[in-house]
Formats: structure tokens, C-alpha cells, sequence
């Protein structure tokens, strides 16, 4: 009989995973792999339309990999019960506090490492400019140009370098790839040593290299770098042996410490501790318990700590060109917030605009992300290449679009220097003579981070152009869409708070007298506006925009645009996050059911797939290696026949023991745990054999296993190793209650177990897994559902 | 067969609910709805020890009800479905947009009558005050004595007379029970109109009164019953008909609108909008989806506009003499934070001492509340005496007290006034000599708002002597933990918030000159450090207070102080919360289950039920009368039997159909919905008799339902009213996965099925309801479970 297919993702025109080009990748094996080419191995009992299918693969940062469920549910067989028995309560205590200690070492470890890739990036990027500025004063413009050119080729080209030959799974923000881990799909070579590396080393140089991203994004992945590392104790081959960490080698405490990694990481980005806790809860997690609540709080709260004492360790000037800590900061303190009811206008207009041009830029991502997909599919040459256009096109761009802008005579008025020829300052000489500015330059020709501080500054009315505004606002639309994609480390938030802060600041301006709210204040509120737009979060940037701009009377108001941004941003299409998500092919469950699946039950969906295959209690190993081979089902249900009624019944034949894991079998072929008569096993006996911690083991291959012919005779007792508890469902629940079950507790696979009780039927009547719970694969093999009127249900 | 015992609670000696007492409490009908008493009924297949019994009586407010647990899964039986497809996408968004538009009713209504209360409460306590101090200044003590109890004793009265005679579920701070309410427990006559006002109108006596409570409690179960009252058309008895609003007539969508009203209300407390947001979240709400924190994050939005608009009116003094809204806000705006790796240490003796503190108090309050209990069971009349004894106590400290301390001279380098006589002032002269002030009596001699506001004042290092900050802290520990349980609407966080700035003040001055933090920031440190180690909570507590002092700097060790306090707490007893619960006999469910939970299945629980009571699809009517008579169980598996088999199988026999509630019987017995002859219906018969709205009636009894004898040989065919998606779980799970479930999806009932096939065998072995999950009941009647070393399981 069939069983459970895995992990995949059903093929659409517009998806990364181009089903022409999925000969190229790792699909060799399909013929194999594929649940169809084995179905002939047993008839199935019943009538089967159109079949479930899915293919288990996705895009993790630029690297197309087999993809995996994670097992967040307990397998609780004999071996973890009698683990758990045997744990006595010192060993409890040394758990919990083990707990803390990584929580705290993941905030001691983000913090550091932000502060450094900080300390690198404010110092490369700015001797950079300081050299170039040389060439400026001196009106040498075609060597400023030559040096800034290759200057920024040569960023680029480590950044891209790393990520293209060392790790591909660095590439882009992390943050699609951490947000399906934590709903349940395991994502390969993401949380190592290398991703680790690369996505530091990546983002210190593309940062450094001008391109317009942040390094917000690579953050947060950092964080859940460090945290998962931690929690196995090292990288894949040289691991620390610690007795204590053994507790924490299962998916479950991976995916706690994952999330205080992430949030962590965008704590260290904005500063922002409570901002960091509530942005992993509302964006990444799927899962949240209280307690965990309380974790992440405690390693934001030492990222703070690290982030403060670094600051005051290099304020006197000890970090050479690092200044304020390269960490946005809207110091909008020193403005009086002061706004009346007719103010509204304006902030629900930003609100309604920040949605548009929000969902908006989504739609333009999502194509470019498509275009950019079938170039980087080509190979790596055709990567870096496209890296490497880039960083010339913004080179040329950052540098030669101030030379439009009009130089501005320096306001005496205002007590900043101007102008500026240094690295910081608002006035930017650039090209101008002495007592003028040129706007433009003060914006292009600058870190990001300072850009974004001189857009949001305050009290500076007439420093910017309107004009200066536009093209800033054309040049980061267009960068912003062109340099996600590429194969650098690379956050969203900055190029989208950059945009927003130039549209608002332009309609600031546009509003002339009519308010007296502070044009810095609209380019904070234009910010806000596109992230709620464009990302669709609300509390936790709200959070996020107060932490940043500390000062509580904005609230309001900030709320207000949010809301409506994400409202207006939710008529037109989903959040990036979930776009991207798709893109990658990655097998995201939402939590909320779609309202057709009331319409269809479970059992429905079982006929449509390839029929169960089960194993005996105590099974031929011959057969088991068969099922292995024509299989690439990941758990399989252990059914005892035979067995001896409950008193007063007369004929119980079937019995549903359990689930075993793919893995674990594996793990029994290769130890070759083999009796050579059929017979149940004692406890001692296996507990010789395995420990708990063997079986979090998933590396093991069939293909890797030999057994002999001899061996094939002989039998295996599965009951110590299967899973007696597997959450069931009866073949008339409807699919929307079984996806909230299956999300709500974070399964791997659901059993579906007939509503008639017969004694020649089997206990389980079929097996899902996420990919039959995806709403679009349903919708493949039954169209009509989501029709408004479909036709009458058969009873 | 047995059936599904529902909703109580396992006696304690520690109890509010003494089993001695509970004949006096509705439990006339006990003989009847013990299930033990009807076990005779037929005699159960299976071997049982001892059975989990419950008593499904709760107190709510200050009043014992019988409770039941409410439906927040989907109801998926035939009209259920019938309604959602003939629901067109106009009423879809119709739908939509009124969830919208009453979660911006809640917090306008909110925001409203919060700003109400304040008005009412500061102008009474205001004039009362002023009045007083009239005779004080003519040095007529025993007249401003007299006048003060007096007023005070007629404010209590008025409370309590409320609270007692019209609306005893508003006594309290209500905060316990919408915590419970959101987990699944429905509390009656919690959320009516009458609870509302009597909330309101007690109050603000209880405040004004000068009682040592706060309003804040109170505000989140205003917020809830506006909430509530919204989505139910209006107040029991004269209920709006309108067709819009009868999609919110359930459960689940009641449950969302009181998760916004909560929200709603703790924002009013505190003008913490995304306090009040986190608070439901981290303390109130047991489930929660991204699109509820949206919505409650809308409402606190409305509430803050609203309560800004309101103190901007009050700003010209048009509201009498509301200054400053009655909001605690503390201001330390205008002291620069500033410091030292040296500080920590103070700030974590704060946490420590908050941490120890805190869990002493709620051990304190846990005894007092026990005995309160027993003098409040005695009747209306002794409740009544309880408030008003304690009226009269609070009034001769607060007047008598101040006397004791020495007059101080007033500082003329201070700017404020020294020393007043009004009604606000930091410098009270009471019963000083011209040019001095009495300490004491700045704090004693205002409201509870004023007196947050003078103990949390900085760069006042010299005003308080550290014997009246002593005397204040003993007073009002005595008082906090005697005022609490009185029959009045009353809040625990002020009075938690006045203790811990006492004690946070007495040991800034103790560090003298070792820091240079100021004694205001002690103050609130302490508040902070207190009510995390009386309420457990960590980042809404920290966003709180983030909100109050409106400086980010105070961020990091705010955090620190609040993560040290919860964790020294945790150390001794549950939170306060917690406490309550258990002692008003709430059945909450937590969510992380006990580790020996693993060692029990569902079956093992099954077997020492009462057996299951099922019914056939289509049944006698006098059958259904019989079982509703005899069995208190709320849901009944349906089962048809002799049911053509799945095409293969030759013996099927029984058939689970799915699970039908108690009120849709009723529902059936009244509208007389019988059949001549047992027969299926046809769709349009059902829909001819019942909508979907119907069913969610709940106040059926039946006793109220008269069936004649001739009716009672008629069929009813229950397949149309049948739940047919129950969530099932299959015998062998461990109860701490079932726990997982039931809480993590919302469930009432769970059916078990068996995990064998067998055509003689009923497919549901049992049903668990929420009492039968709890660890308490189960360790009644498995005490060993819980032992370290525990006899080994049977396989």
C-alpha cells in the first residue's frame, strides 16, 4: 500500500522552481521519488481520481534544495519515555538553566557580532567616501568616479563571491527561509558555520559597497545562525561532545532558541528590544508559548546591553570613523510634536499612499524576483555577473545624479556646519563652491544610514529639493527593486525606509502651511507607512518606530498610518514576505483555513493519494528495505494484527500502534538491530542498542545502508522505536479543522483513521502532511471547490 | 452508556467553594446531576477504580455559579454549512466590516467612559477632599474626621450595595474571570448590562471613597462587557434584532470582541496603547491570531484618541477639578538618566527584593482571601459589613496617621507651592504651622492617582523622611491585602503600584550617594519590581511602563529589574492571578502540560469515566428526554449503526456520525421537531424549522421543556444538528499531547476512539471534557503519577 508523500511544492508559471529546469537540480532521483512510478506495488482498495502530488523542493537563499518537514511533535516511543523517566531533577534544573545561558550567550553573540560588522562597515564605507571626497575637492570627478567605481565593484564582488561559491543559502535576507523553519520546514545548510560566515563577511562588504539594502535582514539570520549553532554545540564536523547540550539536538529547542535568535537580530538592527521580541512574534514565529515570550525578551535585553556598552566604548572616538553606532536613529526628541485634528488629512493620506505604493512595490518585486531567477538559474558565472551590473549601475547612479541638483547657499541660520566635505554632515559640498550645498549629494553620497538620518533630519524646512527628492525617490525605487534579488546578503527594511522617508518628506513639502508637523516627522511617518504597506506588520513596527524615535506622542499618529497602510496594502496583494515565501517554493501553512475546506473532509483527501503503506510490529527487514527504496515517505504507520481483543469484544483483528519515522528506520538498518525470529523485544534490549539522542540522527541515507542478502530473512520489532502517540483524525473531519490541528500543533504527519469500526478494516485509512494541506495543492486536484456555488455535497 | 462529565471543580481545603457549603448554592440539583447516581443506567464494559468527579461551580465576582465551558469550535453540522454557503461575499464584507466597526465601537465606547470615571472620580474625591481640608485648616480634627469617614462610609456603602444586591459578578477586578472566560470557561451574568453599570457607578465610589484600590481592573471588565454587549445586539432583554449583527451571536467572535475589550481597557487604565495590547496578549487571552492583534491594537488606537481629546477639553478647566485625567503618568521627563556599570547593583537588589516581596504578598493575599471567603459566604449582609469595616479602618489610618509624622520645613528652593492646602500638591501643610509641610499627608491625605504622583516626583530627594515612607509601606500592605477581597469593583495594580514605589523610594534613600540615580526612579523601579513579582509578567509590564514614563533609556533596566523579580518570584509561588483562579475554582487550562502527563494515555482517563452516553442518529424522543434528564453532559456522540460498509468491507457495523451539544437537543425538544416514523430528513425539513442562529441559544433547560407521552414514542433525526467534524484522538495518545490539543485548538469535547478495528466494538470509547484534562483531577485519582519513580507501565 502507498503512504505519505513529503514536502514539496506544486508547480506554478510564476514560481522559482521553473519545472523545466528541475532536471538540472538534485531531480535525478525523481524517478524514484516520485509516489506515482511505485503505485502499482499493491492495488489500492479504493477509487482514485487525480493524485496529490508535490515536489520537496524550494529555493533557500539562492540554492534550489530538497526541503524536509521538522519534527516538532514528541516522538514519544519507549526509548524517549524511558530518557525522560531517567532524567532526575538535577538534570531538569541543568536543562533550565542551560535554557538561559543560551539565551543569554545568543544575545552576548548577536550583540558583538552587530557591534563589529557596524564597527567594519562605518569605517570601509567611510575611509571610501573620505578618499573619494579628496578627489571631489580637488574637482578630479572622473578619478572620484574611476575609484568609487571600482571601490564598490570590488565590495560587491566579495560579497557576491562568498555567497555564490561558499554559501548560496546566504543570499537575500534569511528572513523567508527562518520564518517556514519555524512553521516546520526544514530548510538545509541554512544555520551552519559557512551560512554564518559568508552572511557577515557578505553583508560587512555589500553594505560597504554602496548597493542599496540594509544589513537589517542578515542580521536576523545571523541571530538564528548563532542561535541554532549553539544550540547543537558547534558546526557539522566538529561539534562540541558537551553531555549537557545533548537536551537540545531536537528540532523542538532548535526552534525555541531560533526564534530568541531572531529576535535578537532585530533588536541588534534597530535597537529596538522590544520591537525585536514583538517583530519575531507577529512576522516570523508560528508558535509561541509564554515562556518563550519571556526568553527572547531576556536576549533582546542583553543585545541592548552589549549594543549600549559598545557605544560607550568607541563614543570617545576609539573605533575610528564609528560614530553613532551606524544604527538608525530619528532623533525627532528635539521637535515638539504638536498636531490638531485637521493634521489628519495629511497622516491618513500618507497612510493611504504608503499602501499603494507599498503593494505596489510588491507586485514589481514579485516580477523582477521572476526575471532575476532565470538569470541566476544559469549558473554562477551568470550570478556574480548580475551582482556585478549592479554595483556599477549604482555607482554611476550615486554618483553621477548629484551633478542635476542645483547647489543650495548654506542657511547661516542653522548652527551644523555647512558645507560638509567629510564623511557625515547634512550639507554636502560635493561639487559646489564654498558657502553652497548640494542636497542630492547629501543623500546619495553617503552611507545608507547617514542618508536615512539626513532625510529624517528636522528643523531643516528648505534643505531638499523637491526636485532632489524625486530623482532620490526614482533612483531608490528602481535600486531597491533591481538589488534585492541579487546574490549578496541583503535586508529589505532600509531601501523600503528610504523610499518612504523621500515620498514623505515630498508630501511634507507639498502641504506647505497647511500643518505644522515637521517635515523630518513626515519622512518617519512616510517610512512607516511603506514598511506597513509593503511588509503588513503593525504592532511590532509600531513598537519598533517608538523605540526608534522615543518619543510616545507620536504613537498616535504612527498607528494610525500603519493601520491604514496595511489595510489598504491588503486589498491589493499579500505581504512580501509571503510573496517571497512562495517564490521560493518553500511550503508555508497559514494559519487561517480557507472557507472551502469546510467543504471537503480529510477522507476526501485521502482518496486521492497513493494508499497507505504500513509496516507490521514486527516486520521482515527485507521488507522493510523495500519500502524504503520505493518510497520517499517519511513516516510510516505500525499496525499489530492478530492482536487479542478488549474483554466483551469478540473479533478486534487490526491494531494502530503507532508511527515510525523514516529516520529511525534507517537508523535500525544501518546498527542492524536485526532478530532472526519474529518475536517482541524487551526494553534492555534495545535500550543496548539506542539512545534517544541516536535517533535525532537525520543524516542517514538508504542508498548508504547495505544489508545483506541473508539479513533480508531476518525481522525487526518495531514497537520500541515507533511513536505510540500520533495525533489522529476521523476520515469525516473536515480539512479546515484538520489544518488548524495540524498547525496549531506543529505536526509532521496526521494519521486519518476510519469513523466505522469493522474488523477486516485497517486502523488507518490514509497519512497528510503539509503539502495535502496546502490550499493550492487541494485546489489542483479539486478545482470546483473554491467555486462559489459548487455542487451539492454527495449525502 | 455514560457520558462526558462537564466543567467543575475537584474540592480543597484551600478552596472558595467549601464542599460544607454547597448545598447552599444551587446544588439542589446535585442528586440529579451527579453522574455517579445514574451509573446504574447500564453497566460499563470496562473495569473502573475510583471516577474523575468534578463540580462544575465556580465563583464569579463575588458569587458562586454553576459554569460550563463554551463552544469555540466550529460547529460544522448541516445548517452550519448551508448558512456559510448561502452567505454571498457582500454579507462576507458586511461581516468584515463590522467586526471592524465594533472593535472601533469598544474602544470609543471605552476611551469614553474611562475618561468618565476619571471625571467622576477625581471631582468627588476632589471636593470631598477640599471640603476637609476647610476644617483642618480652622485645626477642627474631629469634625474633618467625622466628615471624612462619613463620606467615605457612604461611597463604600454605595459600592458595596451595588455589588451586593444587583450585581454580585462585579465585585472584584473581573480580570481572573475574562482570563478564564478567554480560555474556554463561560462565567454567567459576567458581561451583562448590569455588571456594567453596577463596574462603573461601584467604581467610582470605591475610589472615591478613598479605598485602597484602583480602577484599573475594573476598566479591562468594562472593556469587555461593552465588548460583549456590542456583539450581542444590546443587554439580554431588549436586544437590537438587527440582521447584521447575527454573525457575532457565538462564541468564538464573542470571544475575539472581549479579547479587543480587554485591550481597550487596560489602554484606558494606563493610556498604554500597546501595553494594553500586549497585556491581553501575554496575561488575558489563551488564543490568538495575527489579524486579533490588529484588531485590539485598532481599538487601543481609538481609546488613546479618545482619552487625548477628552483631557485636551478638560485642559481649560471645564471638567471642575479633573487636572490631569486621574492617569498615572509618571513623570520623569525632566531627569536626565544617567548610569554606571556601579547601578546594577542596586537595581538588582530592587528585582530581588520586587521578586520576594511580590510572592509574599501573594501568599498573604491567598490566606486572606480564604477567610474572607467564609465571612462572605455568610450572607449579603455580612459582605456588606466586610466593605464598610474596612471603609471605616481605611479612613481612621488615613486621617489618623499623618499626625505622627514631624512637620518638615518647606524647601523655598523648590519652585511648587509649600505648603497647600488643596486638594493636589506634592507639599500638604495638614496640620502644620505656616511654611511647613507633613509628608506624610501628601500621601495619605489625596487620592490614590495623586499620591502614584507625589512618591514617584524626582529631584525631591529630601521631601519624604524615611519613617513616614515606612509607615506609608506598612499601611498599605495592611490595606492592599484587606481591601482586596471586599464585595466592591476593585483593581489590584494600584495598590501594588503604591507599595513597591514605597519600598523602591526607602531604598534609593538607604543607597544615599552610592548612585546618582534619582529617588523617583527608584520609586517606580520599585512599582515595577513589585507587580512582576506579584503578577508574573514580563514584556507588556515593561512596555507599560515604557508608555507611563514615555524615556527609552529607562528601557534596559527596566528589563532587568522585571526579569529578576519574575524570576525570584517564580521561585515561591504561582502569580497572583494564578492564585485567584485556582481559589474561585476557574477551571484553567495551562497550556504546557506535566511531564508525567506523558506516562497516561486518554485511555486510561476514558476507563475511569462514567461510560459513554451515545445516541443513534435517528432516536426516540423519549430516549433523548430520558438522557437529558438523567446525565449533566453537554455533547453526545452520534452513531448510526447497521451501515452499509466502504465498498471491500463486508462487516462494518457502527458508524460515528458525529457530536451533538446539549442545547441543540433542547432546541429540538422544543420546537417539537418529531417524526412519526424513523426516517432520514431532507435537507428543507430542517431548514423549514431551525436557522443557524437558533442554534446558538443557550439558556434552554430542561425542565422548561414539556414533551407529552404520546411524543415521547416519536423519532427525531439528529444528523442535521450533528456536529459531524468532532475532533476525535485515539486511545493510545498521552494525555499530555491530548492536553496540547484541546487547549491549543479551543475544544469542549474530544471523543476517543478506540485503536483497534473490531464490528462488534462503539468507534467512541469516551469523551473528555476540560475538568478531566486538568492535573489536579487527574492526579485524584492517579496520585502516583506525579511520583519521581513511578511503577512501570503495563506494556
Amino acid at each position: 500500500m502507498g503512504g505519505s508523500v513529503e514536502d514539496g511544492e506544486p508547480m506554478s508559471s510564476s514560481n522559482f522552481l521553473d519545472p523545466a529546469k528541475m532536471e538540472e537540480f538534485g531531480a535525478a532521483e525523481s524517478a524514484e521519488r516520485d509516489p506515482e512510478s511505485h503505485s502499482s506495488m499493491q492495488q489500492p482498495l479504493l477509487k482514485r481520481h487525480r493524485t496529490l502530488s508535490s515536489v520537496p523542493l524550494a529555493m533557500v537563499g539562492a540554492k534550489v534544495s530538497y526541503i524536509e518537514s521538522l519534527d516538532y511533535e514528541i516522538n514519544e516511543n519507549d526509548l524517549f519515555k524511558q530518557d525522560w523517566r531517567s532524567r532526575s531533577s538535577a538534570q531538569v534544573l541543568q536543562y533550565i538553566f542551560l535554557k538561559w545561558a543560551l539565551a543569554f550567550l545568543v544575545g552576548l553573540l548577536t550583540g558583538i557580532i552587530a557591534s563589529l560588522i557596524n564597527l567594519a562597515v562605518e569605517n570601509l564605507a567611510g575611509y571610501k567616501l573620505l578618499f573619494i571626497s579628496g578627489f571631489i575637492e580637488q574637482k578630479r570627478y572622473l578619478m572620484g568616479f574611476i575609484y568609487l567605481t571600482t571601490a564598490n565593484f570590488v565590495f560587491t564582488f566579495i560579497a557576491a563571491v562568498l555567497c555564490v561559491c561558499f554559501a548560496p543559502t546566504a543570499a537575500g535576507p534569511g528572513i523567508p527561509e527562518i520564518k517556514a523553519y519555524l512553521n516546520g520546514v526544514d530548510t538545509p545548510d541554512m544555520y551552519g558555520a559557512m551560512p554564518l560566515i559568508v552572511k557577515i563577511f557578505g553583508s560587512i562588504g555589500a553594505v560597504s559597497a554602496g548597493l542599496d539594502l540594509g544589513k537589517e535582514g542578515p542580521l536576523v539570520h545571523i541571530g538564528s545562525c548563532i542561535a541554532s549553532l549553539l544550540g547543537q554545540g558547534g558546526p557539522e564536523n566538529y561539534r562540541l561532545k558537551w553531555r549537557w547540550l545533548r537536551y537540545f539536538n531536537n528540532d523542538r529547542d532548535r526552534r525555541d532558541l531560533i526564534t530568541c535568535g531572531a529576535s535578537s537580530g532585530v533588536c541588534a538592527a534597530f535597537r529596538a528590544p522590544v520591537g525585536g521580541v514583538l517583530f519575531a512574534l507577529e512576522e516570523v514565529a508560528t508558535w509561541w508559548r509564554s515562556a518563550l515570550l519571556w526568553r527572547s525578551f531576556f536576549s533582546t535585553a542583553v543585545v541592548v546591553v552589549v549594543l549600549r556598552a559598545f557605544m560607550e566604548y568607541c563614543g570617545s572616538g576609539k573605533c575610528g570613523l564609528f560614530g553613532r553606532g551606524g544604527l538608525i536613529m530619528f532623533d525627532v526628541s528635539d521637535v515638539t510634536v504638536t498636531y490638531r485634528a485637521a493634521d489628519v488629512i495629511p497622516v491618513v493620506l500618507i497612510g493611504v499612499l504608503g499602501g499603494v505604493l507599498g503593494s505596489l512595490y510588491n507586485h514589481l518585486l514579485h516580477k523582477v524576483l521572476v526575471v532575476y531567477n532565470l538569470i541566476n538559474q544559469k549558473g554562477k558565472l551568470h550570478k556574480l555577473l548580475l551582482s556585478l551590473a549592479v554595483s556599477l549601475f549604482t555607482s554611476g547612479c550615486l554618483f553621477g545624479l548629484p551633478f542635476l541638483a542645483k547647489c543650495s547657499p548654506c542657511d547661516p541660520s542653522i548652527l551644523e556646519a555647512c558645507p560638509t566635505n567629510g564623511r557625515t554632515g547634512n550639507f554636502k559640498q560635493f561639487n559646489c563652491p564654498a558657502g553652497y550645498y548640494n542636497d542630492l549629494a547629501s543623500l546619495l553620497f553617503s552611507t545608507n544610514d547617514d542618508a536615512v538620518r539626513n532625510i529624517f533630519s528636522t528643523n531643516t524646512t528648505t534643505e531638499f529639493h523637491p526636485l532632489s527628492l524625486t530623482i532620490f525617490f526614482g533612483l531608490y525605487l528602481i535600486l531597491g527593486l533591481i538589488t534585492f534579488g541579487i546574490a549578496v546578503p541583503s535586508g529589505l527594511f532600509l531601501p523600503i525606509i528610504l523610499m518612504g522617508a523621500a515620498y514623505g518628506r515630498m508630501l511634507g513639502m507639498a502641504m506647505g502651511s497647511y500643518t505644522n508637523i515637521d517635515q523630518g516627522l513626515y519622512a518617519v511617518l512616510g517610512s512607516a507607512s511603506l514598511m506597513a504597506g509593503s511588509m503588513r506588520m503593525t504592532v511590532s513596527l509600531c513598537v519598533i518606530f517608538l523605540e526608534l524615535t522615543n518619543n510616545l506622542l507620536l504613537l498616535p499618529i504612527t498607528m494610525l498610518v500603519l493601520l491604514i497602510a496595511k489595510t489598504v496594502g491588503d486589498c491589493f496583494n499579500p505581504s512580501i514576505y509571503e510573496i517571497i515565501l512562495h517564490l521560493k517554493g518553500l511550503p508555508f501553512l497559514e494559519g487561517h483555513p480557507e472557507p472551502w475546506m469546510r467543504n471537503i473532509t480529510v477522507g476526501e483527501l485521502a482518496d486521492v493519494k497513493p494508499p497507505v503503506v504500513s509496516l507490521r510490529g514486527v516486520e521482515k527487514v527485507g521488507r522493510i528495505v523495500e519500502v524504503l527504496k520505493n518510497t520517499t515517505h517519511n513516516g510510516f504507520p505500525v499496525i499489530d494484527d492478530g492482536v487479542v481483543p478488549p474483554v466483551g469484544l469478540s473479533d478486534a483483528s487490526m491494531e494502530l500502534h503507532g508511527i515510525i519515522l523514516r529516520a529511525h528506520l534507517l537508523q535500525v538498518l544501518q546498527k542492524k538491530w536485526f532478530l532472526s525470529e519474529p518475536r517482541r523485544t524487551e526494553e534492555w534490549e534495545v535500550r543496548e542498542k539506542f539512545t534517544w539522542i541516536d535517533l535525532s540522527e537525520r543524516q542517514l541515507n538508504i542508498k548508504d545502508v547495505a544489508v545483506t542478502k541473508d539479513e533480508m530473512e531476518m525481522y525487526v520489532d518495531l514497537h520500541p522505536l515507533t511513536n505510540t502517540t500520533p495525533y489522529t483524525v476521523i476520515e469525516s473531519l473536515s480539512v479546515a479543522k484538520a489544518l488548524v490541528l495540524f498547525r496549531e500543533v506543529g505536526l509532521r504527519h496526521m494519521l486519518i483513521v476510519p469513523k466505522y469500526q469493522s474488523s477486516g478494516a485497517d486502523p488507518v485509512i490514509g497519512i497528510l502532511t503539509r503539502q495535502d494541506l496546502r490550499a493550492q495543492n487541494i485546489l489542483n486536484v479539486f478545482p470546483d471547490l473554491a467555486k462559489p456555488k459548487r455542487r451539492e455535497k454527495k449525502n
